[in-house]
């Protein structure tokens, strides 16, 4: 196993994950200046390399695009992707959840990421536990994906009642939405993390992108291991 | 309004408390040697006053009783009363609900608290959000009472549900119930004060008493009233 | 129990919480966009449910209006409210009490949101500790309320000498006022949470809607008790 | 969708949970009497159903067992079981990987509730990231799970290499060894939830219970998935 | 100005403290083995030197006493003082206040290292804000004192309502007594930092031993600057 | 003991606090608009009443000296007085030390308001531990002082060395300078709280008002043991 | 040991600290004026002392430049740097790795300041623990210095690795970037405090210029143990 | 680079750590059994490899030696060493400063870990900085050292003085030694991570070992760079 990467100066891309961790290229564009996105992108065009780049601003989006490369930009999940080919499909499907509609942005970022590493993503928005049967009536439905992700500021007991209800496992995201007491997503964090339900497990507070990719990744393994027999 | 108070040299009873708040008086036993509660406890007697005293240890019991004071205890609530006289009945009632087994102490504590202060208790144990539909098969009778108390460790989201689903004022216990980054019952407070929920409040962990009491003076709130009408 | 609500897609409209928890519709503005809130008030326009938004900015009201809503604003409490018939008309009174000037903001949303669902509301304003003969004067006045609303930043203790004094329950309302080890209500809310007093309880920081809205269900309980005898 | 519990009044047994979420019976002893325990295993057994109890202090395993009943313990990972027939065996593998060999009763926790539930275990002790050449020298072997769970306390950084290097998703579990500004694990926990890599979700401290069985939950996916088809 | 120490190995007496500082020795004995305590004692004896042990347990104590020291302890405060002259009288006085009657340790170590320094000490013990009458009745008394001490838990208001209604500098000594939320001290720490009231400050949780030394310090400056007129 | 106030509506002033504590009047200037200031400003104007203004912001500065008010204002202290009459002279000094140049504005905070109740303030300014020889060349002098404000941000330690040189009581304020895990004075706080020097006390962070007045309840102890003398 | 220092009234210059410490004049830049930051250049450039500046904005060295001063900037590191002589080489070299690209600013402000006081410099950028065999690729280079700085973000773990793989003493810099439960670098500064590695020990959050004055001073030893044999 | 370790199966020894860190092995004997200690120091006395083990109890120790290996311990720091060959003796030497009685423990686990790997270590005992005289006059002395171990509870600012006063880099220890607001070495750990002084740096609270492995690694570096001239 040894790694390839091309290098820029102020980073060194990482071209073998792909064959290491099953998933294409991104990029955590938020601490980059519009200068080394642009580069990065370049360098991944020149290879036919898809990429798809997170918490994108609507500048830096709009300089990489003048430079005259292929991305399309989302303002709500602030994703900016580049693809070369169609993302190879993958077996099943993923619901999205949200407790309310501030959690909105952190939801399309999941959704978005998981269907540009080829997921079917359903979206179950507006769902959380105070109005309880707006989720219990569409629970089975959620139930029927291969993975779920919850997402819910406040008090983030959300995830509790969807995991104690389905099968499947469920990835839950803590949004930064909240005020007071809330400590910008903490809270719904620290709930998320003592939850007396089973079968689910937590990402960093708005890492949309982290749930995203995990529940790929969990697609991934019905494909794998069906390879394998 | 001028205070009554006796001086016991490390103590001043508070003798006016129930003209002034129409409670009577009651003991936070866990920080007192047995020798001081005993004195405080004849203090009482002699005056024919009933006191509640929460948080009491068998052994703090014993050496009261011994003394020849007609105390009462439970050990799972950890309270030890001394009536002189029948409790002035509450008009309606409070309903007391617990997440799981383990907040069985202090549901009690809050129960027999509200119970010696006059109020008619109904008790819903074990009714946590993790088997959500215990909680709702259950939700209407809970609604039905004037002031309900919830209690809960782990990630207390039980409060956000009863409280989306009935009418009545929630008082919300957290438990120091639970492991890991439970930390003692503290995200279960930050769970129950971020609440997307509205109607309710929260007290200190395990505090049940405090709820009972709270409680009481909801109920007290009809009687005083209705008396003015 | 089936509930029943509106689909716009970003938003779920509960449209049977009336019916569940006695209190008409009320929307958080602060994480939605002018558009999505425009849609929402039409929504309800529609229906001629009265709505009460809360922590909605100036931009986001005369967006509204301009949209040919029949909303009211204040600037202080940040209220924006949209009725269609008077509200039912509650026992008893409320009062709002609050430590400072500075914490006019909140103790006027909570008064505000009172009045909206029917109470009557008396406010005593910068009664705080530090100088406690501006309380000791008022307190039988405040006292004669059936549900004390208790706001302070700062150190918070004024809940705990106005729930010594009286018997009505008492909502304390921690604000972010203050200013070095504050941390932005933080320690209010610890030190109210921490209250030696009995007979009161927390919401969230600057947390005056929810405040109201508990203190409007304890009214609410006098009544339905004698609706019921 | 209804449930079906027992109810022994200090606990209502949630009979349906199998059903509705795939999983069989389990109990959280830490918080109960051995009476209430015996009484909750004397419940199953009489309707033959298997249960799996989590942190049983060997006192609680003795005291059930003298009742009568056919339960099995290991005290290292402090689980009582009672088996009335096989599990169901599920497809695929699961690796259970630790940073020390302090972290071994979490793992043996996770990785005998995993087998519990049906699944292959395969356990990767002590290859921590101070001694890199351990971890990555077994690195082809456990990406060959379908699901890792990665434990492991003081800073808490196998799990980021874990990630990076392999295709499954990896399941997180911070564990309370260490000492100093540790915290009892907090430090773990919040060093794996900002983890950079991708793929991976993180558990409560010390909670090889969940991430054994989200990791089931995860072998189930491809059952369920290919039963579909 | 140079120092003089006596060197012991494991400690280094600090003989010229009292020329500098205007206090004699003091010795923090709980974190020193019993014969590091004697070896220390008897070094003082030597010299005559009066020596002032804080957080002494009784183990402590009977050893030094039995290895022939002529020794005084107290239970309650945990003090063990060695006195070979009077101390010096200081001008005026001090008045202890505390909240609550498990206070009384703390206010008993604050009133004897300051009667061990040659203060008069005035007690007002037990006179909390939640019987606010308690209090003010004596607060011309305590206000008469040339500095005050207030000790206080749960919430720790005391020291607010005290400095607010008198003219007399307040030493505030949060204490560790509490349940929940308290954090063994924490809230009423930051409660007595955050007060709104002017002229007072706070020494560490629990320091009775600092906050006798600081009041004896400003009895001190009323005769040093006698003395230079 | 009666109390007068002025009821602004938004503010009742509390006349009488200079009898009650010695003490002309204070605003906390920050948390009101500058129209209430003009407003509270005059309603002291009218009554010829000396007041002190503190965190008042230029523009606050320049509306109320526009409304036509005899007001001085410095931009470093941030300090808006309005005088009548000169300040009663206290008897003895203050010294004012800090530990960096950052602590500026603090100190000046700390040094006027005690000269405007009066008290001669020697400032020593940049005397910061990590060149220790610059603080203990001044010691002699500081010690001079009958209080001592000791200022710094970074580690604090600044007032341990000096309260352990001194006979002084000794005020410490922490300071919100710092990057980092200073936590924005929290870390200085906490050090100055577990200080191991005797003889000094702690006040909110960047309190420069606080220990001001403080600093000047200490002279004025001396002031009046003498005049009952 | 006698300090020299001129006085400009608002800092007192440390001139003896080259011989005392070793190292010429640094200026923590951000927390002065632009004003003060020019007289105390001009106070050094009066001496012909070279002078570090860090955390400059361009605005002060714009500032300082124009008032004629021989200044050097950058705006990557924040360093404003005046140089009147080559700094005096020290032996050996030292290693400045980085996680990631945002590190670069505190990379750089260690790396320059290294340079200031004489260091060879040799920079690994982007060489984090989620693409290890980046890192392990460079591993015997970067163990060839005489100490090495280990700066990363998110979780910090890049110096466990480093720190167990080589000779070299290891300097750990927590840095700010991330999000969510990130802290502002808290998490990374715990992780690294936690870390399981030897040879290792941690700098502030950011506190590049802390690290290369560290590391400086290891290379020092050389040259001064071997002068001394 | 390859790795070679003996696999136990509770636990894989990094044989090949000395080659590739320079350092022989270590144990971290607190989290094991003492019969898991008996086989990793047998496997070690196999192949005659010294052996240095931390946080070992009296009752560990016996069962090793009983066992028959040839074991030495320590009661005050703790360690608990096989010694098979004397340790290769570094250049210069290393000092060890506390800042009380208390630190004993923690700097004698510092000191002997150097000793142990071949350092000459020299003591200077209960130095802390509220004596500052005690320190200064020991300062010439500690500066002699290549390297400066400074180890304090409490306020933690020993390190701070010693920093600014010599030229060796300084390695600071919390320890855990304090009450109240001291968050067993918490607030410690915080002022040092913020001291304003150059050229130190920080491990774990109580991490005596970390302190004396480091300290080593910078002597280390001057053999290694004179070997390589």
């Amino acid at each position: 196993m040894t790694d390839k990467f091309n290098d820029l100066g102020f980073a060194k891309l990482d071209i073998s994950r792909q064959e290491r961790t099953g998933m294409s290229e991104t990029v955590f564009c938020q601490s980059k200046t519009k200068e080394q996105l642009a580069k990065i992108y370049q360098s991944f065009a020149k290879e036919k390399i898809s990429v798809l780049g997170t918490r994108c601003s609507t500048e830096q989006f709009e300089y990489v695009r003048e430079a005259g490369l292929p991305v399309e930009y989302s303002s709500v999940s602030r994703i900016m992707k580049m693809c070369f080919s169609p993302a190879h499909k993958l077996p099943g499907k993923i619901a999205v959840c949200t407790g309310g509609t501030s959690d909105l942005p952190v939801a399309e970022e999941a959704a978005q990421v998981a269907e540009f590493f080829g997921a079917e993503v359903e979206r179950y928005f507006d769902v959380g536990i105070s109005g309880i049967h707006r989720l219990l009536s569409k629970i089975e439905q959620i139930g029927s994906a291969q993975a779920v992700i919850s997402i819910s500021g406040m008090d983030g007991s959300l995830s509790t009642v969807i995991a104690s209800q389905i099968k499947a496992p469920v990835i839950s995201v803590p949004t930064s939405v909240g005020y007071g007491a809330s400590f910008n997503g903490l809270t719904a964090l620290l709930t998320m993390i003592n939850s007396s339900a089973e079968g689910m497990s937590v990402v960093n507070i708005d890492n949309g992108f982290g749930a995203g990719v995990l529940a790929c990744r969990i697609l991934r393994m019905i494909e794998s291991y069906n390879a394998k027999k």
